[in-house]
């Protein structure tokens, strides 16, 4: 028998997409290397139609043709390496898929290279961790246009749908598209889990909430406009209790985050590009700093701040803390929609940014609600400069803006960090303002390097510059 | 006649280090491809113990061994070209020196792959612009130890000097380390700048001074603690008039500021050593975001903020500007010498950061006197983690930081966009913070990645996970 598809890579991920397609009706082959993975994966996949191959000969045999081979291995040396150990045994019009979280850059690189060959590629972003990827993932699958009908039908099925069906799953475009679109979608979800700590922080911090009543807020919250995954399981997280210690599972764990590196690549892509990206970056650098402990724990021994009292009104706290919330997440969003944007003007791949707010609708990380109107948002205007100039956002920043405001405040003179809002807010202020204090370091950049300047009364692209010590020479 | 160093390379920057050399007493040989550089440098050189060659070769025969070739030519590939046209011509033993703005990984491939050769190379930052280069730049060599001695006596003599008659050079380290530490000065200079238009903005939106009132402000801070070449030029710009309209001339500026990367490069370095460098990443988005100038004025149209009065105490206010300033002044520095560590600890170059500070202390763009507190902290502790633990800035910045809470605050109410103060504020509460909101981050990466987390009551290094959903089972 000759199997529809090919899965290389047997760890969890691996596993459970392989299962979903089973489930979805497409018969799976499916290799790894390690033996233990093999045995593994056959009692999983025992009486289904699946076929654990124990040579990669035997795995290729068993395809049908034109081969699909996904790659379900970690991103870099091992993909390049799987590639040259298959090239050999491809024909021409035979797919490669790879479904790790692999930087855009070298999704480019090996779909030109495979180009010259004729053999297909695709770089496809695959989100939704273990569950998302046996249940229903966020799919986002880039490459070569020609190989999106050959896949199109076992990525639509097995992808998880909107509430009204709809797959979240859509061609994003050519080459490294698919990747460039996951790795936004990684950034934006460091940006969502700082905000979601800063906004536990102050209720601890100003309001002195148990972890069990901020479990309340969060859970409250997600009923509204901010519902998403990652609200509902932080609502779950501060529910949980330690069952070796009794006390809250939360505060048993140590505060120091790790990362793989999507949320830097996000902000070194908006850094490359020229995009103000910020929030994300302060997001990832939040990151950094928490992974400092020994340092802060020595610092926080000799470093002053202000002590003040817990805030009495909790209740209009709160709903500060929840504008703040939504308002930055709006901005954070918008940040990373601003970059894509710039990408798509860099790489030309004409990047359906509705589809792509549809895409993250279900099975992803950053699952919300707010999605919809995101999507309805470039439904409207598949050109819109900013999600903040929308009328839904517009008007929702609008509402939210004084206790944003009332929130960074406080935090700045309580001494508690919150930089992804403060981010936010500044980011907010400087889009809509017409002017800057920009002239002033232009100015300086021509005093003392000659760098040159535009003038307000002039037309743009016409330079000046200035003597500025001793006699006016321009 | 043989000269003592080569030039290749003759902008204003090369044309003025050549003259530098010379009025220092080393003879020297120029060259450039473009023969009307030639022209005018020979004019420029007349009756100088200067040789400006027609042809590389005759360049190369003006030059006594070993040869000592400095190249001041754009960074990039025009470097490379210069090495690979100039290799055949060398001998083991000879000297290149790179004097331009360059990446430091580039600097790295080319010290090694010169190595191979027998030819030394340096990778010198220089900085002080035209003026700095005639008479005096701080100057940053790293690259072949064995190379220090041959262009010391050359370096230290054109180099800028301290009060007490210190040259602004010192050997910065193997490899890449000259360009690295340059690149991280021009971080340090974005962030700087930015927070002095940050300081400039509150003057204007929240205290209405017009641009001469500003600059005696400037002027007088210039006088104290804030004392800085970047200092001294904003009050003169301030004060500078605009022949053609009558207007200040800051006024009659457009808001749109350039940048050339190396503030970019610092931002990537920090994210890619795991460094919480956010302020000066802040001044490069905040450089971004003036650019999309068009972007701005429709939004500006679209979008709202609050409207406030003008503050009436404008002393107290002023006061409170000049605090942030400071202390977000210094946890730039802090974040510049923290990433400078990393390097250090990745690289292994041995940095000397009292060194470096003496490097910056005239001469360069960041010259200033708390660089002379920068250095005494490193003098009394050579491996100081972090700036704001010394004595010195730790009482500055408790001396500063109601004024600058105040106005980071003060800002955030009346929609005034502080990035720099922000997120400098915000640096300083997270590091100085025992225990940040990053546990709550880590049981999400857990909750949906089984990322796993450590304990706050069991060893470091010893991880944990936890089922959070249905049955435990960790």
């Amino acid at each position: 028998m000759k199997y529809n598809i090919g899965i290389i890579g047997l760890g969890v991920m691996g596993q459970n997409l392989a299962l979903n397609m089973e489930r979805n009706a497409f018969s799976v082959a499916a290799y790894d290397l390690d033996e233990e993975k093999q045995i593994e994966a056959r009692e999983k996949f025992a009486g289904k139609k699946m076929h654990v191959a124990a040579t990669l000969e035997d795995f290729l045999n068993s395809l049908e043709s034109p081969k699909k081979i996904m790659m379900m291995v970690p991103a870099g040396k091992a993909v390049d390496a799987i590639i040259e150990q298959l090239k050999p045994s491809l024909s021409k019009g035979d797919l490669l898929i790879d479904g790790g979280n692999t930087h855009f850059p070298d999704t480019e690189r090996r779909w030109k290279e495979l180009q010259t060959e004729g053999i297909l590629y695709i770089g496809t972003g695959v989100s939704g961790g273990e569950e998302g990827a046996l249940w229903g993932p966020s799919i986002m699958p880039g490459g070569d246009p020609d190989a999106w009908p050959m896949v199109k039908p076992v990525f639509q099925a097995i992808a998880a749908k909107t509430d009204d069906g709809s797959p979240c799953c859509e061609w994003v475009g050519e080459g490294g598209a698919g990747h460039f679109v996951k790795m936004v979608h990684n950034g934006i979800e460091y940006g969502d889990m700082q905000m979601i700590c800063e906004a536990y922080l102050l209720m601890e911090r100003v309001l002195g909430l148990t972890p069990q009543e901020m479990s309340d807020v969060f859970r409250q919250w997600n009923e509204g406009e901010l519902n998403s995954y990652l609200i509902e399981i932080t609502a779950n997280i501060l529910s949980k209790t330690d069952s070796q210690t009794g006390k809250a599972m939360v505060d048993v764990i140590l505060d120091t985050a790790g990362q793989k590196g999507t949320g830097k690549w996000t902000s070194i892509a908006a850094l490359d590009l020229g995009i103000p990206a910020q929030t994300i970056a302060e997001a990832v650098f939040a990151r950094t700093l928490s992974a400092l402990k020994d340092e802060r724990v020595a610092a926080s021994k000799i470093l002053t701040g202000p002590q003040q009292p817990i805030i009495d009104d909790k209740e209009q706290f709160l709903e500060d803390i929840r504008q703040a919330l939504y308002a930055s997440k709006i901005c954070s969003y918008a940040q990373g929609f601003q970059l894509m944007r710039a990408a798509d003007a860099e790489y030309g791949w004409q990047l359906q940014y509705g589809n792509i707010a549809l895409l993250w609708r279900a099975g992803c990380i950053i699952r919300a609600r707010f999605l919809d109107n995101i999507k309805a948002a470039f439904d409207k205007n598949p050109r819109l400069p900013n999600l903040l100039l929308d009328d839904y956002f517009k008007t929702a920043v609008d509402r939210t803006q004084t206790g944003w405001r009332r929130v960074v405040a406080e935090a700045a003179k309580r001494g508690i960090p919150v930089p992804a809002f403060a981010s936010a807010l500044a980011y907010y202020d400087g889009y809509r303002s017409e002017r800057l204090p920009a002239n002033l370091l232009q100015a300086q950049r021509d005093y003392f390097g000659a760098h040159t300047y535009e003038r307000v009364d002039a037309p743009r692209g016409k330079f000046f510059h200035t003597q500025w010590t001793g006699q006016e020479k321009d």
